[in-house]
């Protein structure tokens, strides 16, 4: 695939907010304005760019997103909201679009002015720096302490027409020191209503970002934004249809690898796990144990450890507060079986084999919990020394 | 003081849990059966001394606490149960108590069958061992990876008599692989009813072990035993007199001082930290938005690397849940004012100061949220190396 979709240009400049030459400024522009729809951070404290997307999107629509890294404006008061409307107007005037139809995204340390007049000086190359192959770029320019940049695709039919769905993040937990943020935005030529749009992303955002752990730390600047063009098909895709149902695989599938690609770039991680619990009373309670579990330093120090101990992962369930029967639980790493209706039964042969699957970058921890049919997962990574190293051995 | 309460015996020998010949085996006895209350772990996964425990405390009576350490008896299914019954059975007819007045305490490797023969054949010893003065051989046979013994008394008049309480704990978080839990015994002098000396323990535990975090993880062992003797004084303590006030505050500051110096004893930290919360709507408010900045990896490293990180703190609270604007919050480290009314306000000169501050063993952070009347504490501490080194690198 080709990392582009119609109707959509990206670009990436160095746009004075980082040291050097990186690039630190991205933008995301639909050469129509485009359904859009959005998902915010549910801090309290919630950054300038945040709450001026929020207000903005509610029209629905969006023809274009300014993002800087490097920054994230957050806990920069009437000064941070200012400069966030200026740098948009300044984005909307070149780009000629009106202003309501440009929204911001910040990520980078908290507490700092915006630099606004690089920013706004480097408008004009960021502006022709725009194609349709522009993605790379952008999800460059997005990056933080990210090893990496964070790209998915995906393509799926409407009749006969192949649409495009494209996904970009960035985030590594909040792993620096005053960083923040998971930022991603999404862009596909698929012609929907923004009910369907804005439900879709709801529900996707919920099995797959909402399902993933670095620290437990939600940012003050978390957001995820969707958009789409439509300009591959003129056969609007309905939810309740085959189309829709294959959109909203899609989006699930491109939301799901970028939020694996976070965890597994998160703080210094080697191994990315997925907890999955199943033969819970509801899904819900399966979920409120795979995210306790995943989220147990206990655990993640053990998963660096690659130590099968099964008592840290019974202990953390039972804290969960999700109902279960401890004398029911049957636990496995990869396939290996560690405990079995509430005993423990590794064998010196079968520990080196759990050891063995642990040391693996990527592996699956299931708890079985009885006869129930809830079920749920985390995706989560280990806690090392490397993830001290990172936030505390390093001062701002 | 003197570490010897009126009406009680303790003592503390090797029972043939532990290799070499630490001691792991210890006795708590009443000269006549005590007044008993106690709070036990709220984890869905209870260990068999625990659930026997809880049991028979309904009585509302005890003479005698039989504890182990090296081995928790933790999942370790009917079996373990009944090695926990046959071991009280043997030590109360040794004792020539009642069997329904002595209680089972355990704490160490979950998983793994107590060894019931060598604590049997030391149970003569440990009872030939009881002392009025032998509660530091008492305290020393309860510790698992702690680094020391934890001991606390405090003395109250009750009329003219002085009466006494004295705390025993062992803990420092589920620090070890495999390892967990909180016990804490305490035994007093004065006479009370048993309704009393419940409720007075729910409070006080409320106020200080559930205000005090080391990595969030609740054991399946916790548990906190109160007897009273009465042997002190004739004259009942009510809890509504000004003697029961003084109980009531002994009891508190002796649990207080015990949960401090299992934080402080938590998994290699350097700092114990006190996160105090007021101007919360509520004391509920206040104190779930000090949970969260004490239970946060974010902030928790950057108390390790004595970083002043007032946006860590500050996201650690929006997240919380609890209700509060972030344009009136401020922040001190010790004595320095961090942020103030939602803004930032370090200097070169005062961020150096509060990362002084933060060198020291003990300090507060001290969150305004804003006008309100809430207020709330969390003891925690600092998250670094030896903390990873401890739950990672050595393996079960």
């Amino acid at each position: 695939m080709s990392g582009r979709v119609k109707g959509f240009r990206f670009a990436g400049v160095h746009g004075g907010v980082k040291a050097g030459d990186a690039l630190d400024l991205g933008l995301v522009f639909a050469d129509e304005p485009a359904v859009a729809a959005g998902v915010f951070t549910k801090n309290r404290v919630r950054a300038a760019p945040v709450v001026i997307s929020e207000r903005r999107l509610k029209s629905g629509r969006c023809q274009a997103i300014l993002v800087n890294s490097g920054n994230a404006n957050a806990c920069t008061g009437k000064e941070g909201t200012q400069a966030a409307l200026a740098l948009t107007r300044a984005a909307a005037a070149s780009l000629r679009v009106p202003n309501a139809l440009i929204v911001p995204a910040s990520t980078g340390v908290i507490g700092v002015q915006l630099p606004c007049e690089n920013i706004a000086a480097a408008i004009p190359a960021l502006i022709a720096d725009l194609s349709e192959a522009g993605a790379a770029r952008f999800a460059r320019a997005i990056m933080t302490t990210d090893r990496g940049p964070k790209v998915a695709q995906a393509e799926f039919k409407v009749g006969r027409t192949t649409c495009r769905l494209l996904g970009i993040a960035k985030g590594a937990g909040m792993v620096h020191p005053n960083m923040a943020t998971t930022l991603a935005f999404v862009a596909t030529d698929a012609p929907l209503k923004q009910a369907t749009l804005s439900k879709l992303l709801r529900q996707s955002t919920e099995l797959t970002f909402n399902r993933a752990t670095v620290d437990g730390d939600t940012s003050t600047n978390d957001s995820i934004y969707a958009l789409a063009s439509g300009a591959a098909s003129d056969r609007m895709v309905e939810e309740k249809s085959a189309a829709g149902r294959r959109l909203a695989w899609a989006l699930t599938e491109v939301l799901e690898s970028l939020a694996k690609k976070i965890v597994a770039d998160g703080e210094g991680a080697e191994h990315l796990v997925r907890i999955d619990v199943r033969g819970a009373r509801s899904n819900a309670d399966a979920v409120q144990i795979a995210r306790t579990i995943a989220g147990s330093q206990l655990v993640k120090t053990a998963l660096h450890g690659c130590d099968p101990n099964w008592g840290r992962i019974l202990a953390a369930a039972g804290r969960s507060g999700g109902r279960f029967n401890p004398d029911h639980v049957s636990m496995k790493i990869g396939s290996v079986l560690i405990y079995e209706n509430g005993t423990p039964v590794m064998t010196p042969k079968t520990e080196a084999k759990a050891a063995e699957t642990m040391k693996r970058p990527e592996y699956v921890i299931s708890v079985t919990l009885g006869p129930g049919r809830g079920l749920g997962h985390y995706w989560t990574c280990d806690l090392g020394h490397e993830y001290v190293r990172i936030n505390a051995d390093y001062r701002t």
